[in-house]
């Protein structure tokens, strides 16, 4: 997606650690239009597929999912990294491996809103060493429904968890993947 | 809004400790239609005023403000609940104590993305005893910014944050303010 790459090389800060921050537009400050544009992008991706619900998880991936959902028309879901007071019932429940914070967390999902009759698309912010993906993968197999494919705005494709999904069959297509970046230059990949 | 209020009697489930599970449509699975009719709803609320910024907090906060946000064409910005490692550079910080979880959490906010030119309408799911709201609006003051308003989508009126609030001169305006709940009946402010 062009104008999102274009918008990484404008917006975007490398900072020491791999980490690329945009929050100028995605994950802390929202340009509202720019997340409409980005789901309306996802959306063609899936357009000749049948997909009954958007799944993604918490924070980030909320804005993410709703850009997509309204494009879409469809319902969200998204997994809560902890356990929270006020999710009862039963839950699909995941462990996944946090890069960015170096520490283990619990995912979790109530098994009221995902079941073997839905077709699921996976979405979210970012995408590194694919840890949170697999993370929802486990939950969508958990559930019984099919996972459609995965979708992430931003793949650092030098961490290597997008091409370790895809040599595991699953269908993952983010709208920008970048192959290397320090702090005086950002490469996409071709 | 009264197609908010038949959902809640809809689709509501109370539990004890004044817990209202919408996790079916509003914060853990997401009515993606139904968010943008609750973020016009707000828009109109503020139809008359100059706004230039949407400030929420994570995680459920966020699919409102992205609500709100298209309805107004406006950016929005969601505060932070732990100091995460991609935030760097200033902050504005400050203390809240959790009803739900019983504990205290620090939130954040980019100083980048916050200032005296703006003005703010902070939005959020729930407000109950407005602990929440008080550290969004500390955020907004320590911004310089003008606080035009908040709107919760769900006011627990009996909880008493959002009338403490509006004591202080501030705008409150939910779109369901419930005046008490029980197992079997959910009764809404007239």
């Amino acid at each position: 997606m062009r104008a999102l790459e274009q918008k990484i090389l404008q917006e975007g800060k490398v900072l020491p650690g791999n980490i690329l921050k945009v929050g100028s537009f995605l994950n802390h400050q929202i340009d509202t239009g720019f997340i409409l544009e980005i789901g309306q992008e996802i959306a063609k991706i899936y357009s000749d597929r049948e997909v009954t619900k958007i799944l993604t998880i918490e924070a980030s991936g909320i804005a993410i999912g709703m850009g997509v959902g309204v494009a879409m028309q469809l319902p969200i879901v998204f997994a809560k990294k902890n356990k929270h007071a006020n999710i009862s019932g039963d839950v699909y429940k995941t462990c996944v491996h946090s890069y960015t914070h170096n520490t283990e967390y619990t995912v979790i999902l109530s098994k009221d809103f995902l079941g073997p009759e839905d077709k699921v698309v996976i979405v979210d912010d970012f995408l590194a060493n694919g840890k949170a993906l697999m993370g929802l993968i486990d939950i969508v197999k958990q559930s019984g429904a099919t996972l459609v494919g995965c979708s992430c705005v931003i793949e650092k494709g030098f961490q290597g968890g997008g091409d370790a999904l895809r040599k595991m069959g699953v269908r993952v297509e983010s709208l920008a993947i970048i192959e290397s970046m320090d702090n005086d230059s950002v490469t996409f990949r071709r």
